[in-house]
């Protein structure tokens, strides 16, 4: 995200009541993807949010991704008034008391466990409480959005599904194929997530996921956390109050405790880092050069955050729904999986 | 294989004219995957064999490749009067005239590609000139003969296809499951490989192939190398003379051209690696250790090569057709494919 920052004052002021609200709320992202400095953790602050599931690797195998950990390591230890890497719900819910972010590291890809079901500890051990099964193109584990074929959950997609459910790893679908997401749902003994994507009855995208996937993995106990990010809301032009109305009619259909919010926020990157994410090492970059998607005026950054809890408001959503789609749902997820399940 | 060698005297003597021929023609083994040293080298040497697609990765990833590469280099270094590196046909040849064997660097995987498409070249440049698209299970590129569900050729897949095609490195679709091998074949612009597997009409196997893809293979000037490992010949009871008739009758379906030898010889190993075969990384052991299959007594290793030769004459086989299977037709193979393409 290199465009700057758009005002709050852009619309009509908050209610009030939602600026009560939000601020009397533990706030959790589930995913943003931003190039984390002390500026970017800021902006979460500033947005109210608490808890946040910050991806450390995308195609990084297991060499590569130890060295994006110590970077959050680094970066923790020099910012101890701001941020604090987390591990469970309860360190979450104190960092909203002591005003800080609490980060749950995260993968988007399990090429960080390489071809080796140990990792999944190994990274475990390390903080890594979050990930995603493939991100975009087919892996080792299973297939994704943008391959074609989904070859469904793999052999060792089997192992690594089991070895997740062991250590307490939450499954996260949201770039995974909609073959390989259906059997990870039937092979996970712990629920899943679905951290950012909308139905594609909001907008049809390969990134966004049929009623089938949403209902398998809500009524397996898992959380779909709506996405901000413009491809899956329908661009810059995407408005405040159908995003909202989404979120609402979710919530109605699925219940209270199965809906939360995933921003995908990809602040303070250069256009090289969206051509790694397009093509990452698996095809030469093309003629076209990747770039970033504009976001739309209302939701540029974390600091927007509040206007999302306004507009849930004024979509008609109560106090306590509001309260789990903004932070309560994942907290609640993040206490049942990261328990671990014995196998 | 640690059982002891069984002596070519177990049965009747050759004749003299297959001796004769064996002597005459350059003989090349379409694969062999065994722990090199000078010993194993020298059964090749006493089985008449010149050249050979020798493995050098099975479940490695790019860093672990390079030191297998090592240290053929260094085998090589320190035996020059029996082994040399090579990179065409006419070494192989030249190798004959030498009574040496010459050696072609090869994959069982394209996991020592890891995830960047640029390492097929890197690796063609240190001397590999055959990969096998997958091994057992799904990867990165496709399925695999022992993954229940075949994605067919990834989009990753069709990548490395084009870049083993541009730089001349022989695609091998022995392990590969049915799918991605039909893929595969309509994918690439130069002909591939079977290197060492049956058909399913000889020995019904999820390691053998069906007529399809045999078909296809062959169809678009490829080779199939009929393979001695006993799981895909029926055991230690195999005969000899089932073994080749069903050579000759491939021979007289597919054309003389078509049809070669990959013996699959894993000699000089414990079992632990037979383990390693298996399980790789991406399971864990399980409560059943892995064993080697016995070997039929008359083909227990390279030596018994000159079987072969007795085997296909009294097949009927025709001295030319058997010359092709013995090693010229994967020379002819060789010439055709490791110039590369224009892509």
């Amino acid at each position: 995200m290199t465009e700057p920052r758009t005002s709050l004052t852009l619309e009509a002021p908050l209610d009030a009541r939602a600026v009560d609200l939000h601020a009397a709320t533990t706030i959790v992202d589930g995913l943003q993807i931003s190039n984390w400095d002390r500026k970017t953790l800021e902006e979460l602050r500033a947005g109210g949010i608490s808890g946040v599931n910050a991806t450390c690797a995308v195609w990084e195998g297991p060499a590569d991704t130890l060295k994006a950990i110590g970077d959050w390591y680094q970066l923790a230890a020099a910012n101890p008034d701001l941020v604090a890497l987390a591990t469970t719900s309860d360190e979450i819910r104190q960092a909203k008391i002591d005003n800080r972010i609490a980060v749950l590291l995260g993968f988007q890809n399990t090429s960080s466990f390489g071809d080796d079901f140990r990792m999944v500890e190994v990274f475990h051990r390390l903080g890594v409480k979050i990930a995603q099964l493939t991100y975009n193109i087919q892996n080792l584990v299973g297939g994704a959005c943008y391959e074609p074929k989904d070859s469904g959950l793999t052999r060792f997609g089997h192992t690594i599904v089991a070895e997740m459910n062991r250590v307490g790893m939450l499954i996260d679908l949201s770039h995974v194929g909609n073959k390989t997401s259906l059997d990870a749902v039937e092979a996970s003994v712990a629920p899943i997530a679905i951290t950012h994507s909308n139905p594609t009855w909001f907008v049809e995208n390969p990134r966004n996921k049929p009623d089938e996937v949403i209902r398998a993995v809500t009524g397996a106990g898992g959380v779909l956390g709506c996405c901000l990010y413009p491809l899956v809301i329908g661009g810059k032009e995407a408005v405040l109050k159908d995003f909202c109305q989404m979120v609402a009619r979710l919530v109605n259909e699925l219940g209270p405790g199965r809906v939360g919010l995933g921003s995908d926020c990809t602040r303070n990157w250069d256009d090289e880092f969206v051509g790694w994410l397009r093509n990452g090492r698996w095809q030469p970059e093309g003629e076209t050069k990747a770039t970033w998607p504009e976001w739309p005026e209302w939701f540029v950054g974390p600091e927007d955050f509040p206007r999302l809890t306004d507009g849930l408001d004024k979509a008609g959503l109560d106090e306590q729904a509001i309260r789990g789609v903004l932070g309560e749902n994942w907290l609640n997820l993040f206490d049942d999986v990261f328990t671990g399940r014995k196998i």
